[in-house]
């Protein structure tokens, strides 16, 4: 058995966590991190988690995590993480980084974008980025795995095959992305108490959400073109869920099915990606690790549509896949 | 009092409809219709309405019809519509349609996209669109209102004054919209059956839905360019509501604050468009005429949110409206 | 026109409130306070009512604001509400108050479920209860009214007429309440943060929550006997709405008509209370001022069920309603 | 491996079932039947399962489905499905039948409430009810396992420990229930169109419920009273889950601690009860096989408040749990 702490473990991507490791079969979880003195018990926290892990949340004392655990899963907001990440793998324990600290390949759009020094810059553009379907190898060997965001996975996975394959053009790419409100975390706000949101639709972050410059940089790798995607979030009234509606442009004759091809061999042995010349929706891949994609044309534009579950194949399912990626496991273990 | 009858009077835009009409000071309501051959009373169909209007629903017949109104608002679905209306304009009584029937310039887009032969087909071409902040004078002498599409007006209010002043291109016009699912009108069907829509979001209709040459023809009239948008709409799990975001190219040198000056000078008189350099939510405008409206930049996409009541200024309350319009009352009368 | 203020505007209750003072033919609204310093305007706070007032938030000055108005609506907390309503009673100014500080009979009570010092305990027992369908008299004349509970709302309307005609038993009396989030208020807390409580309902306050005791008081102005009404309130996942289902013991052989009779009697000329044969549902009342009302039996037990809008005939609405009353409009001036 | 068909395979139960038995690792799915004649793909009927099951539905053929399978779960409706599993059954089939046909003891209450003539009624009274916490024993050796109602789950896992203890007494007792809309299934309805239900609640089936006699009878087992609860379910604009609020009188001296000790104690070595002394919520065991239960003392009424999965505890969940005993597995087997 491997054993796996959690660093931060109080949200609600922690909690899709357990659930998934306390099914794992190859895992046992020994420490769970938060920063309240109180220590209090899981279920405390996590209700829906009584009597599943008789364990009590601790304060990190990074010695002593990091001789009770094999693999750390660290879900501490961003800056806060790479604080504690360098330590970790120090240490010699390999981790999973939930926090944006390290999807980023260079310090300078890090610091831009996120308006923070860089507390670990050196390990900057040398850690994989956890999408499996696109970068098994680097994160099979991996130290620190950089899990990606949620709506840059929504995007990329349609997306990296078709710019590889010269299908489609690299600009413009427009992305419309629609999630659950479970996106924003657990902090409470008023724009995410229930009568604000509830029966409400709308933009944010236009222009200026950071999930942008990941998209892009990611992207790039793919070709050799700069890009610079339109990326417009969108906050809809439901628990989970990330639909990305995104417009592009065929290169030569590309038409629907080309995409649809193209995506069918790229994702040939991936259990993950299910493409789909119907509709998607994201209540089909609710609480799994699915991500479901199709295309439509809509006078000459490729309309893309993608869905996946922001809390897993978004943030935890992927921590997992990734995790098992790291150790040569199936994929799929403990997450089907 | 203008003497006004209801045909087709059971669905979710007939109740908005009635609430209205209600409490308008110059209207009463002396015929609601509906195919029922039982005559049910208001309350059985809308028991929101009991105790509110003292009325039996009757089966159209249009010579007691049209002896007793002035003005019919037809909620009937498209073709049974204009199979109508043209017999009560014929015998005098004026019309704001509810169904897609004259929003068309022309029979053959009408019948290219709807698949049937139009019913009334000569008077296609000459019926005022119904938007008072875009075609007011028709609208004011008008027999027959076409009343616009949701989606539509959501578009053209935003688009149409930018399009005019020349601020932006008329290609491409991407428009990705959200609506809540009474959007579907109240005909049972597995898609909107609760558990199937709720906590899901998916996209529908894309380069088929009928609201897009509507678009298209509307926006033609503000330019000479042939405009091919491209439109998206989206299943979103709340009862009402439409947010659009539509991502237009600028022309020459056009920012966002030529944007919102724009809006504010075409929309000055007007009270139910509401430009703001805030974001827009649905919530806002939820039960209400309004329209809010503001614009981003995103890397030099201009990307413009708008938000409606698909019921209210998608619906009803454009219809009443245009009732106020073609009767000299201040657009406002009864809705605010 | 009669100059309107509301002292603490800044939440659900006098938004919806201003939304109808707007719309009211006999009514000003001349100032809205909050302790906000930057004295926003009130589309910052309420953009649902961007351009409906031209009216900033002040800071509260009991001599300036009681120059301004004739009547205050006063929307604080308890304990804060009672501190500034003495004073502006004094000052000349009619009072409706949305805090609980004079709905009960006496000072114990109240700060043994209230946990404060009453900071107008002189007052207490002399405030008319500002249910208009129960106690028209004292609100006409009254300097303060009590604004009810919305909770007590729903289960006094049906309960007053029962226990008056001695047509149930006073005890046992059980109200299982299931109310919308927005009942909550506006504050901010992890319990009402949209990811916790969507998709999920539950009871909380058994046996603890500070409306049981008013039920009580005013159950007893209708017979003679000690009541202790078993009051479980819950979550339910929807912006607004209260239903609450109402079981009781008849009396003699009373049966379902004989409850529909005597309400039907007791509120014969009553505009917002609509009894019904029919099931009811809040989707009814939403955005409406009516209380729906019907019975059942099964098994011997006669099973009411009630359904308000929190915000309106718990609320705001009701606040209205006994204004029009304290000033002999027609209950539904404004409302309908 | 164990061969499991499923005869009626279209509606929610079937698609959580499916998700259950995948993660089995003892079953093998080798048959799911549908009445269309089309023998559709399962991902056309269940997207969220695309890629998950390689088998399209096929019409029931008694033989050959007899021969592919060794257990059934049957998903048919009340009457069809009796009318299948004593053929099943004859065949050396061991069923767990989710409809209600042999929940009751005898064939005229069955008739009396179902208002159909009994199509198997030689085995009603001699099916075992699957609830295993009550009934561990004859759901062991059953040929036939009668899946309990889901609102009977909630009421009697709480209520029964008690009854048979003596703590409170058979009557009366309040069974006020809320449950989410796949509860109604996955027929379409207008009750249960999205923009019907959503943002409502309502009473239904108040005294006419066919779940009230099942919760009588079973009780009746734990004690000698005739018992005639007093049972109101609630539809809740939620996907899944049911919370039943429990009103009931204690005997002698019964305070909530005895009511959770008993509990304790009574269901020491069940994994699927949770008792708490917080409150419960329906969120807690969403996706879950868990009944969660807790009580409060309100003025001498204890009232309980149980929250289960009325799609898993509620129906699938324990199809599963009931197949786990019947072949002496441990009852989470594949289910956690």
């Amino acid at each position: 058995m491997i054993r796996v702490g959690i660093v931060g473990a109080t949200g609600y991507t922690a909690v899709e966590l357990l659930k998934i490791l306390l099914r794992h079969p190859e895992i046992v979880v020994t420490v769970i991190t938060s920063r309240d003195p109180n220590e209090p018990h899981l279920s405390e926290v996590h209700p829906s988690l009584r009597e599943m892990l008789n364990l009590n949340f601790t304060q990190l004392d990074i010695p002593s995590f990091c001789e009770a655990v094999d693999v750390a899963f660290c879900c501490l907001p961003h800056a806060a993480s790479a604080a504690i990440v360098g330590q970790l793998v120090d240490a010699g324990v390999r981790v999973v980084d939930f926090s944006a600290d390290y999807r980023l390949n260079d310090v300078e759009t890090f610091e831009k974008w996120y308006g923070v020094e860089h507390p670990d810059s050196d390990r900057v553009g040398n850690v994989a980025y956890g999408i499996p379907e696109l970068f098994r190898a680097e994160i099979k060997s991996a130290d620190v795995v950089a899990n990606p965001g949620c709506f840059p996975s929504s995007a990329l996975l349609p997306l990296a095959p078709l710019i590889k394959a010269g299908l489609i053009q690299a600009a413009p790419i427009i992305v419309d992305s629609k999630t659950g409100i479970s996106g924003a975390g657990r902090k409470t706000n008023l724009k995410f108490h229930y009568p604000e949101c509830n029966e409400s639709i709308s933009a944010y972050g236009i222009g200026t959400h950071r999930h942008m410059p990941e998209i892009d940089q990611i992207i790039k790798r793919f070709c050799d073109a700069d890009i610079q995607t339109v990326f417009t979030p969108h906050l809809t009234p439901m628990d989970r869920g990330i639909l990305s509606t995104i417009y592009v442009q065929p290169k030569n004759k590309t038409d629907v099915d080309d995409v649809l091809d193209c995506w069918a061999n790229f994702y040939e042995d991936e259990i993950f990606v299910r493409v789909s010349a119907d509709l998607v929706a994201t209540k089909n891949v609710s609480g799994t690790n699915f991500c479901d994609m199709t295309a439509r044309d809509c006078r000459g534009t490729i309309v893309i549509v993608s869905a996946l579950d922001n809390l897993i194949k978004g943030a935890s399912g992927a921590a997992v896949q990734n995790f098992n990626v790291m150790h040569d496991f199936n994929d799929s273990l403990g997450m089907l």
